[in-house]
């Protein structure tokens, strides 16, 4: 584990189901576009209520993964 | 969407199964006084232990509603 | 002034217009239902954008009102 | 203990003597109002100064009650 | 709005006017190199003085928006 | 319920499950070493990521529980 | 660019006008009798309340400036 | 009550007997060297302990004051 | 005063008299099992509310103490 | 010094040596990629512990630099 | 890596030399008395000052550890 | 150790060399106009950056003084 560094973005996931799949649904968008993600760090839970009911679970997370050489 | 304006309330959501059974239970019971909730956001998360084990899970949220007009 | 009891409660204004207004309309409504208002605390603002344009102000404000005596 | 769901509200009380004395006060008149109140928090501690001396304590607490079924 | 994954930026705008005017300048930059900015936060608000006046209204935001598919 | 005191340590659970899992084996086995545990609190909510998907939910409580008296 | 030492100073500014003002108001009156100063940071926002209107704004700011040789 | 400006300074007081005494020691001593104090808040609550007791409650507040014209 | 090393813990003391009270008796339940107890700090005050009454103060410190050499 | 905008990013450095390394470390990384740096925040220190040794100081920090005209 | 719990310690490291120093210095006592200490974040960053200069750092750091099974 | 009452002041210490550097100059500049410097805080630790380089070290701090008898 050389001096590495690492980059830190700000997602929010969106589930109808529950918690864990609003924040597997963001990480896995990342991967999308983004190699070596290491950890996440939730900063806020919320959701949408619609007649009463929660219709969506919406998750923030701070994700971060290592930064290769170059630019 | 007009200029609204928006009552927040805060509960405690209960629950021996799950931190979403807690919240789902929290907005379901302001839903009996309240119309119009919009979204929620969670505030605190903690439980109830007995016998070395998690009997409930009572998660605080804050819930928003659009304000009728009107007194 | 004697020992009074004051009462917090929380809202989100809405505005089109600036942070001022949004606060404004919030302190306006509660005015509709509450008496003897005191102060007001700005805990959250943010905002909706539309097409890369700020469409609404949204200012959460916590409101303080003296309770008279009674049920 | 069933699942309950709690409802949180924020007062702040004030008294010319201690900050024991401010919270006594909030919690009485809240009783006044609401039923089967079961804790509070101090979320501030303030204070009025006249001539250089403390005249009223002001503490702000969040009291949470059980709610019972029904609107 | 089925299950979105949204992407949140930070940028700090600069105003000699205001801050609802510091907060547009960083909103329109953003949507220069972005699609479906959808909400912002303010996160600190601050300023440059010189010769005893404030010459920059410097507000730091949060800015979210719908990621869409792909890489 | 007399005057006690209670004492509050801090764990981190993972699970390569749920949430709800990590506080379960968290409080279980704090259950190994402690008597008459009363409650958690969630204070951070972080987790592992390889090859783009969570493997491990990591979620960080504090436990209270009731001292007994002696040393 | 040298080694500068700056020093904080707290202030709270009122207007029955605006937020801008009230801040302006505050660094003004810093300014009578402080030199140097660099900048302002807002640490709360809060406001008077009468007949249901906001009467004034009241925003507290830290101001910083830098700090001259000797005693 | 017109647009007044607040300066907020911090002190720490200390008393062997309450967390009052020392909120109460510190507001006196300010008034030695400052007029129209106004209100206090507190940030932070500690003490000392030797041999097992509590010999100091140190207690930290902000104390506002307005400022006269002039330099 | 050399190189020392100090150790933290967290305790919740409770009164049914006053929150010194409930300080004083988490810091002589710590002093029974722990030397050297040099300083505290508040984190937390909360209570039990019984019959619209204050029965019980809840409060909870940290407690830092000089470690000993050793294992 | 006309009206910028500013982008924020977040990253986080590892060094075996000292904390400031490990912030040298990641601004220097992000200056591979991105022009007109201006400023850091640190936002949090930790650190990696290998045979009761800290092998790595890891610090994170928000890295302000001035956005271009154009997208 | 299973499903490990870690316990989180909070220390405060002193020493006349560097913040760096302080850390490794809580660290090492720590691992005089616990196995498997994982990583540490900085919570508290203080000094003594002692005629005019700093005598000491004074950093309190959260330690992890992984926990065996047993009691 | 009587019931002293303490002062507290921020400043911003700056250097090119390290983090300790900027705290010992804002301490050493305090100590030019005020006596009993008893301990400092670490508040916000931020940097200027030039060229992709940490130019300076700007360190905040909190620092309090014995306040003595008198006006």
């Amino acid at each position: 584990m050389g001096d590495h560094v690492y980059k830190i973005v700000e997602l929010t996931g969106s589930s109808s189901h529950s918690i864990e799949d609003a924040i597997n649904g963001a990480v896995k968008r990342a991967g999308q576009s983004l190699r070596n993600l290491r950890w996440f760090q939730v900063t806020d839970t919320r959701g949408h209520i619609e007649d009463g009911q929660v219709t969506h679970w919406q998750v923030s997370i701070k994700i971060g993964f290592t930064m290769e050489d170059g630019g």
